[in-house]
């Protein structure tokens, strides 16, 4: 097994989020599933922005928000998604780009336009998501490359990615690859409907140990071990993973590995601004800590701070410098 | 002379910000004018959003921002302006409607694409600006909607968009409808090198009592009046206009009416994030006073108090509630 070149080369969707303030009349009288994330059509994004109030664009998507935390950090990274040939395509692109991470997948010529994610942030901080998937979900299982896959220490997957059936194909080839070339595959559980949805086949790839390093929520990790206690979920689920790691938002985090469990507070935030992002943003900590061989307790307390920089303000991509905040760790 | 059913029509560049932070070795780096605006073309442009980090994209457009400040505030209001036919003449048009300001011209089928402005944000909140025009400077005279003019209080118009050549034409054509119709004309010189430009059109138009309201910074002030000294430049100009509001940063503004002058100082801002639209938020709680009949110290008051918000956060257009802001006036 050569060095490998790279940190982490991660495949997911790739978005621009448009995010507005909202209240809690306008979730009600949407019919909007608060805090949760919606997949739309074209016509009920339309229908939705129309009712949106003045919004920002923020890149997004889940696995590309991580690394741009990892890459912020130090960590030298690759994205693999698709966006489409049109100005959020270029947005998109730019950003990921600006933020030092590799970007070869060539942009899709026909429609759907790129993908969105229309946001709207209540005033406690709490994002309710709205996808419209667009060119995202059309990601070919040739735009991988291999041999740049087969050069990263770790490969990183989205599950929301694992929805669409193209996208689906050009992970299950990326596991492969990533394996063969005797990397780590790192995943993240993404949603309580993509289990809901995949859960079968999230607990078959875990089950043949294809996944070293797996991510989930408090709520990810019920609906996949079908344990609504805690505790019983961890002790389900972590025997069959190298590293396990449960966000549990406000109560902090817990990670198991080799038997062994750890867990972090939640970093305090002066004001929880918009929540979007912090799964994304903890994943991109810890897996700096891990790629850089710190015990699990750092790798922990890095996600915590990379979180609670994130919801401290709009938007999923970092605004500070956050190697500098890690840095006493 | 019939009662008016709008508070203001403006007519200005309709923009998407693309905001990043840059330290001024960026900004020395690529050569730009720190704290000034520039038109650049495509390849500029081009070159310049390569070498811009992450950045996140806001509506903006000078008297765009006014209206949306002037909307927040309470106000009826129009506007007119030239999109593309493309994602982000569709990000304009639905947060300037989101804002609640009535927005009708069509979007332009043809290259060039939407206007956007490349805005560096040094660490001292002091913003360096890069317009391309694209579809924003063919607005047609035939946009014009002149019994909308006719039927609004107060006619403003952004001194950027005198520059190129259709919507100049534009321009003049609703001077004279407003005028025709017995209402107040508005302007802003926007920059000193539009004065460079058109000053000459600009001292007629004033000379021959077409302005009502004219906003100057001071810079724009001492380019249209030639004289350095700023009591003497208003001296000079305060004459020629029934109100002449001339805003000078940090140390507050100034207005001249019927031969009185009355000062305000800055707001306090806890820290000063981005400073793009300061002016254009300056404008828009001084022409809320002014449609509501209010006294020129209280125009002024309104006025500072919208620019310290904007300029708290990053992007030209309201965040916080601004009418709850200048309850108290």
């Amino acid at each position: 097994m050569t060095a490998a070149t790279t940190d982490v080369i991660a495949i997911g969707n790739a978005i621009v989020d448009v995010m507005a303030p909202a209240e809690d009349a306008d979730i009600a009288r949407l019919g909007l599933a608060k805090g949760g994330m919606t997949l739309v059509d074209t016509a009920r994004a339309q229908e939705l922005y129309d009712a949106m109030g003045p919004a920002r664009e923020i890149s997004g998507g889940s696995a590309a928000n991580t690394l741009a935390g990892l890459a912020a950090l130090g960590a030298s990274c690759a994205f693999i998604g698709q966006v489409a040939d049109d100005q959020l395509g270029e947005v998109f692109a730019h950003d990921i780009r600006a933020g030092g991470i590799a970007f070869a997948t060539p942009s899709r010529a026909d429609e759907p336009p790129t993908a969105r994610c229309l946001i709207f942030v209540t005033p406690d901080g709490q994002r309710t998501m709205n996808t419209f998937l667009g060119a995202s979900q059309f990601l070919p299982a040739t735009a991988l490359d291999e041999t740049a896959i087969a050069a990263a220490s770790v490969l990183y997957l989205e599950g929301y990615l694992w929805d669409p059936e193209e996208p689906r194909k050009a992970m299950r080839r990326a596991i492969a690859a990533a394996r063969n070339a005797g990397r780590k595959v790192a995943f993240t559980l993404s949603d309580a409907f993509v289990i809901a949805r995949h859960g079968d086949d999230f607990r078959a790839l875990i089950a043949a140990g294809e996944i070293d390093i797996l991510f989930a929520n408090e709520h990810e990790l019920a609906a996949l071990t079908g344990e609504d206690d805690f505790d019983a979920g961890i002790a389900a689920l972590a025997p069959k993973v190298s590293v396990l790691v449960v966000t549990r938002s406000e109560n902090g985090a817990v990670a198991v590995t080799g038997g062994e469990r750890t867990q972090v507070p939640a970093e305090p935030v002066a004001k929880v601004v918009d929540t979007t992002g912090a799964g994304d943003l903890f994943a991109a900590g810890f897996l700096f800590g891990h790629v850089r061989g710190r015990p699990v307790a750092d790798c922990l307390r890095m996600g915590a701070i990379c979180a609670a920089e994130i919801i401290s303000h709009y938007g999923a991509r970092p605004e500070a410098d956050l190697a500098e905040l890690i840095g006493a760790i």
